[in-house]
């Protein structure tokens, strides 16, 4: 069963408290130049579905249930068992 | 200045209970044939440095602010304008 991952940020337009919060304290704890921090949601699901049926239901699930189409913008992709976000080191 | 992609997820021996509960949910809401649901962090930033040195920077970041190694494993990547997960649908 393929495995998707799917990012999920506030859209582009509205503030996002969490990163700017973020992008503050970096300088404090000795990391400059970083700019333009967004932090949201990160999922990884294994979907019984191939091609265009997957992206079907990959969208069906993000627009639907897994993120809020109002003020949220998601992405998804197909990934390899080495792409896991939790794959050991 | 290069953008960086950070995912974030417990380790996977752990139990991700938002991860559990999602799964468990989908059925109802007519989504079958989902599994292994893991749920977890994205971040996205700005981070003016190149090659070893911006790998170096991300590492740092990873380990001794954005993430808990100790509970956490996280994957990042650069990624082109059009790949932000809040680009312009």
């Amino acid at each position: 069963m393929p495995r998707v991952a799917i990012d999920v940020l506030l859209k582009r337009e509205l503030l996002d408290p969490q990163g700017r919060a973020t992008e503050r304290a970096l300088p404090d704890l000795g990391f400059d130049g970083v700019r333009d921090v967004r932090i949201g949601k990160h999922l990884e699901l294994e979907v019984d579905a191939e091609g265009e049926d997957l992206a079907a239901r990959v969208e069906a699930m993000c627009a639907g249930f897994l993120t809020n189409p109002v003020v949220e913008a998601y992405r998804w992709r197909v990934i390899a068992e080495d792409e896991r976000a939790d794959a050991a080191a």
